[in-house]
C-alpha cells in the first residue's frame, strides 16, 4: 500500500506526475481494509463502479475539474444516485435516482464517491454511537466515541481513506466529530450549500458540512459546493467569499473564563488556552464575552420547538414504525409528538428575543473562538450517561445554527495524553471565508500532522487575490492626492490604502489647470500626437469611502476610467475639456510631481 | 359645531391662525355626539383629561412637535396608559400603566388620544361585527359592515372625529376598513412600527397601522412612529424612506384579469379598472401577473400554523375562559388547540416554498396594485355567511404580511351606487415611502373628498427633502439609467431612490455615442453656441451604493459635477471628449428620452 497522501494538493501533484485514479482507488480500498473498521461505511462503492467513474474523468485537468480524481465519502442522510440512503435506520432505506445537489456539484468537479458513511440515526446526536450498524471507531483512540452525528465521514477522512467527506450539521454534527478526530470541519452558513436530496433533521437549521484534512481542502470543496439552488427553498445566495488573506488584526470574542465549561477536563482547558495564546501570537486581539445567553439559546434546541421539527421531518414513518428507531432517538422524537403549534411559536419568540439581545454582542467582534468539544468521552462513559454526555458535547455547538452563524472546527494541538484538541471559529452567516482564513493560519501555526495519518501539512495554497481586496475599489490619482501632496490626507482619512505607483497608458495629456488652489492638474485622454504615459498612484478604498470621495470632487474634475501602462484599467481623475481653456499643457513633464519640481527648481 | 377640517394641514393652519386645542376637543366630542354611534369607542377620554393633555402642549410649535394638538384614536388592542385595554373581550380587560411604544412616540410629538376604539375581538376578522360591544356603523352607508378588525379606528377617522387613528394589521385589518370607509390605511412593513404594548394576534406578522384622511397625514404619523424599538424583538430598522417624489415611470404588477375576484360585484370591478387607467394616465406601466400563488399564500393564514399563533397569544386565558369569547372567534381559536408543532413547521415550509417561488415575480415589478376589498357586504349578508364573507374580504390582503410586503389602501373613486372604491399598493418591506408616494399621486388625481366628511383634499405637502437623505448622494442620470430605460435596474438594485426629474443648466451638449449597446448618450459641458438645457433625472444613493455604481461605469463615461437648471449641482454622468468623434450631436432634442422617441417615431 502506497503512502500517497490524500490531501488534495498532494493528490493533484501525484496525478500531475503520472499517478492514476486507479491507483488512488486501490489505495483507498487498501486503507479501508487496513483500518479494519466495519462501522465507517454503511454502503461502499464496488471497485468496478469506482473504476468506471475514474475512467469517465478524462485527462487530468484540475482547472476544468478542481476536484479531478478526488475521493470523498457521503454521510448516509445525503442522496447519492444508485446507492441506498438509510439515515442509519435500515427500515427507512430507499435508493434515490438523483444525487443531492451538492453531490452532483462535487461529481461534476471530478470528485468520486467512495461510499455512504455511518451516522447517529437521522443525524440526531453528537456522539456517533446511536446507530444500529457497528460503531465507527475514533481514529485517534478506539476507546473514545468518534463523535457524531457525522461519525463515519469524520473517521474516513481522519484515516486518509478519502480526501474529504460530506457531513450535515444542525447542532454540531459537522464540528464535534472533526474536533474528536484531529481534522477540519467546515460548517457553512445556513443555506450556503443546498439541502435538496438531504433527509432533514431541522429543515430551518440544517447545513451540509465538509470534513477535510486541511482548511485549504475544506475551502476547495466549499467553493465548488456553495451554489444557490432554486430547488431548495432555504438556499441563500451570499456575496462571494474570499479566502486566504486574513486581516492582520482581528477582534476575537472568547467565552469569559467563568463561562468556560470543560466538565473537569483540565487538559482540554489548557489546550484551549494554548490556542488562544496562538491567536494572540499571530497578532489578534481577544475579548472576553459573557456566554450565558449563548448557552440559553443552545438549550432551546433540544427543549421544544426544534425537536418537533425533527419529528415533523419523519412523522409518517415514525408514527407507523416507532420500533424501527434506535432507542435513544425514539425517545427524543417521541417526546415531540405532544408538542403543540403554540409551543412551537413560543420557541420562536424565545429565540427571537435572544437573537435581538445577542445582536450587539456579535457585532462587537469580528469572530468568536470557542472550544469545539469541551472534553473527550469514552464509549463506556457514554453508555453510562447517553443523554447527558451527548448534551455536554454540544456546549459550544448547539447555539450556532439557531443564531445564523457559520463556523469551522480546526485542530489546534495534541494534549498531554495524546488526544486531539480543537477550536471552532464562529462568525455571522456569510463570513465563511473569514473564519476559514483564520483557521488556516491557526492550523499552520500548530504544525500538526493530518488526522490520524501522520502526513505533514502540505504547503498552503497561495492566497488568491484576497476576497477582501476584491471588495476594494482602485482609484488612480494624478495630482494633489499623490503621496505627500496637499490633498493626500483626504484619502487617508477615508481609510484608503496605497497600492502602487505606476503610469497611464500612452494616450493621455496632462494640463496644469488655471486658477486651481491648491494647484491641480487635469488628465485627459487624447488622440493627439503629443499624448504620453503619465505618472500616477493607485490607492484602494471601500465602496463607501470611494463613494464619499467621488461625491466630494469639485468641478471640473471627475472620475472616469483610466487605462494603465500594463493594459489594466481603474477608476481615476479626469477633467472636463471645457476647463482646459487657458490651462498649460504639461504632458512633456510626464507627471504632476515632476512638473511641480520643475516649478520649484 | 365648527366645520374645521381635521386633516393635519388644515388643523395646523387653524392653530397657526389662533384656533385652540380646547376648540378642537369641543369639536371632536360634538362630532362624536352627532354621529350617534356608540360602537365606535370602547373607552373615551373625559373632556377633563383631554383638556389637561391639551394644556401640556405649550405654545403651538409644529417643528418641535409635528403632531401638536392632533387628535387621534387608538384601537383597543394597543395600550394607552390609564385607559383599559379590552381587545373587545371585556373579561380580558386590564389597565396598563405604560403606553405602547408607538402611542408614547405620538404623544411625545404632540398628538392627543381621544379614546380606544372597537374592533373584531382580538383583531381576528375583517368585518368589524365580531365584537360584544355595539357594532360601529360604516361611515358611508350604515347598512354595510364597517370592515375590521380596526372598525372603530376607521370610522372615527372617516367621520373626522379624529385626524388619524392607530389600527393593527395582520391579515388586512389596517386596509379593509380603510377601503370600506373612503380613507387611507397605511400598513407599514412588518417591524417598522414597534408592537411593544400591543396584544398580539400573530406576533411574527402583526403591524401597527395608520388610518388617516390623506396620504400626507398617514405619512406624517408613520414618520413619527416608525422607530426601531429594542423592547420589541421583531422590530426592524429600515433604511430611511423618502416620501413625496414618485419616479415618473413605475412598473406596476396587477392581477391578471382571469385572477381578479370580485364575487359578482361589477361596480367594484369597474372601479378597479378605472384606478388602473388612472395609474396609466399618470405615466406608469401596468404588467399583468398570475395571482394564484399569492392566493395560495393567503390560504395558509387561516388554515394552519398561524391560527395557532393567535391561540398561542392568549392560550392561558382561552383555556380558562373559552366562554368569554365571541362565538365566531371562539370557534376559530378553538380549532387551533389540536394543531401540533409539526403542523406549524409544515406551515413554515409551505410558506418558504411560496416565498421563494414568488421572489422573482415580486422583483419583476416596482410595486403591485390590487383592489383593497373585492366587494362591500351588508351587515345582513355578513350575518348569513359570517366566515365565508369574512374570508372573501381578505382576498387581496391576507397574503401580504406573510410575504413581508408593505401596503397602503387609498380611495380611488365613488361607485355608481355611491359606495367608496379603493386600491391597495403593495411593495417589498422597506418600500413604504414608494407606495405612499404613489398613493398620494393617485388620491390627488381622484379629487375625492375625505372620508365621510365632505372636506376637500388639502394642498399636498411639498416633498420635504428627508433629513435622512443628507447621508445620500445625488446622482444625475441622462440616458440608459433613466426610469424605464434599459439600465435603470442597476440603480434600483443598488437601492437607489428616485428624487426628481429636472434639467441641466443651459451649458451642455448631448451626443448619441457611436457604437454603444444599449445605446447611450454622452453629456458634455460646452462653451459652444448650441448648448442647451438637457432633461435629466436625479436619483439618491448611499455612499456605498454610489461608490459601487461609479466603480462599474465603463469608459468613455465617467462621473463629474453637473450644474442643474435651478443653479444647484450634483454628481452625474459626463463623457470623455475623445469619444465624441463620430457621435451625433442630439442637443436639439433636449434629452435622451425625446431623442429615443424620435427614433421610434
Amino acid at each position: 500500500m502506497t503512502e500517497q497522501a490524500f490531501d488534495i494538493a498532494s493528490l493533484h501533484a501525484a496525478y500531475s506526475a503520472g499517478w492514476t485514479p486507479e491507483a488512488m482507488i486501490d489505495t483507498a480500498l487498501a486503507r479501508l481494509a487496513a483500518a479494519d473498521d466495519p462501522g465507517i461505511f454503511i454502503h461502499l462503492a464496488s471497485r468496478e463502479t469506482l473504476t468506471v467513474e475514474a475512467a469517465k474523468l478524462g485527462a487530468f485537468d484540475p482547472v476544468a475539474k478542481p476536484l479531478w480524481g478526488i475521493p470523498f465519502a457521503v454521510k448516509d442522510n445525503i442522496d447519492v444516485a444508485g446507492m441506498p440512503t438509510t439515515a442509519a435506520c435500515p427500515d427507512y432505506a430507499y435508493t434515490p435516482k438523483k444525487d443531492a445537489t451538492v453531490v452532483a456539484l462535487l461529481k461534476a468537479a471530478g470528485a468520486i464517491v467512495i461510499g455512504k458513511t455511518n451516522l447517529d440515526q437521522f443525524a440526531t446526536g453528537l456522539v456517533g454511537v446511536r446507530s444500529p450498524y457497528p460503531i465507527p471507531r475514533n481514529a485517534i483512540d478506539p476507546a473514545l466515541v468518534p463523535g457524531g452525528s457525522s461519525s463515519g465521514s469524520a473517521v474516513a477522512t481522519a484515516r486518509g481513506i478519502v480526501s474529504f467527506a460530506l457531513g450535515t450539521d444542525t447542532a454540531g454534527s459537522g464540528r464535534i466529530p472533526a474536533g474528536l478526530n484531529n481534522i477540519v470541519g467546515l460548517k457553512p452558513s445556513v443555506g450556503a450549500l443546498s439541502t435538496t436530496g438531504v433527509i432533514p433533521a431541522c429543515r430551518t437549521l440544517d447545513c451540509v458540512s465538509v470534513f477535510a484534512l486541511t482548511v485549504d481542502d475544506a475551502w476547495r470543496v466549499f467553493d465548488v459546493a456553495a451554489k444557490p439552488d432554486e430547488t431548495d427553498a432555504y438556499s441563500r445566495a451570499f456575496a462571494p467569499a474570499s479566502y486566504g488573506a486574513t486581516p492582520p488584526v482581528l477582534t476575537i470574542g472568547v467565552p469569559a473564563p467563568a463561562d468556560r465549561q470543560f466538565f473537569g477536563d483540565m487538559l482540554m482547558r489548557e489546550a484551549y488556552e494554548e490556542a488562544l495564546a496562538n491567536l494572540s501570537a499571530i497578532g489578534h486581539r481577544l475579548v472576553e464575552i459573557p456566554f450565558g445567553d449563548f448557552y440559553s439559546v443552545a438549550n432551546l434546541l433540544y427543549e421544544g420547538a426544534w425537536v418537533a421539527e425533527r419529528y415533523a421531518a419523519v412523522k409518517d414513518f415514525f408514527d407507523a414504525h416507532e420500533e424501527s428507531f434506535h432507542p435513544v432517538t425514539r425517545k427524543i422524537y417521541g417526546g415531540a409528538k405532544t408538542l403543540s403549534a403554540a409551543d412551537a411559536f413560543n420557541g420562536f419568540y424565545q429565540l427571537q428575543a435572544y437573537k435581538r439581545k445577542l445582536q450587539p454582542v456579535i457585532a462587537s467582534v469580528d469572530l468568536f473562538c470557542v472550544p469545539t468539544a469541551p472534553t473527550h468521552y469514552t464509549r463506556a462513559a457514554l453508555e453510562a450517561e447517553p443523554i447527558r454526555e451527548n448534551s455536554r458535547l454540544g456546549t459550544y455547538t448547539n447555539f450556532v445554527n439557531l443564531i445564523d452563524m457559520c463556523g469551522i472546527a480546526v485542530p489546534t494541538g495534541t494534549r498531554g495524553d495524546g488526544l486531539p484538541a480543537s477550536v471552532t471559529l464562529l462568525a455571522p452567516a456569510g463570513k465563511d471565508g473569514l473564519t476559514a482564513s483564520l483557521a488556516a493560519d491557526l492550523h499552520a501555526k500548530t504544525g500538526l500532522t493530518l488526522g490520524a495519518t501522520g502526513w505533514p501539512q502540505p504547503e498552503r495554497a497561495s492566497a488568491a487575490p484576497s476576497s477582501l481586496s476584491e471588495e476594494l475599489i482602485e482609484l488612480v490619482v494624478v495630482g494633489a492626492h499623490l503621496s505627500g501632496m496637499p490633498l493626500n490626507g483626504e484619502l487617508k482619512n477615508l481609510g484608503a490604502e496605497f497600492s502602487r505607483a505606476t503610469q497611464t497608458a500612452r494616450s493621455y495629456e496632462l494640463y496644469a489647470l488655471a486658477g486651481t488652489k491648491p494647484p491641480k492638474p487635469g488628465l485627459v485622454r487624447s488622440l493627439g500626437s503629443d499624448c504620453s504615459m503619465i505618472d500616477v498612484e493607485v490607492w484602494q478604498l471601500t465602496p463607501d469611502a470611494f463613494g464619499r470621495f467621488v461625491a466630494a470632487i469639485p468641478a471640473p474634475l471627475g472620475i472616469g476610467t483610466i487605462e494603465l501602462a500594463d493594459g489594466t484599467t481603474a477608476k481615476g481623475f479626469l477633467v472636463e475639456p471645457v476647463a482646459l481653456a487657458g490651462s498649460e499643457n504639461i504632458t512633456a513633464h510626464g507627471g504632476w510631481r515632476a512638473y511641480m519640481r520643475s516649478l520649484a527648481a
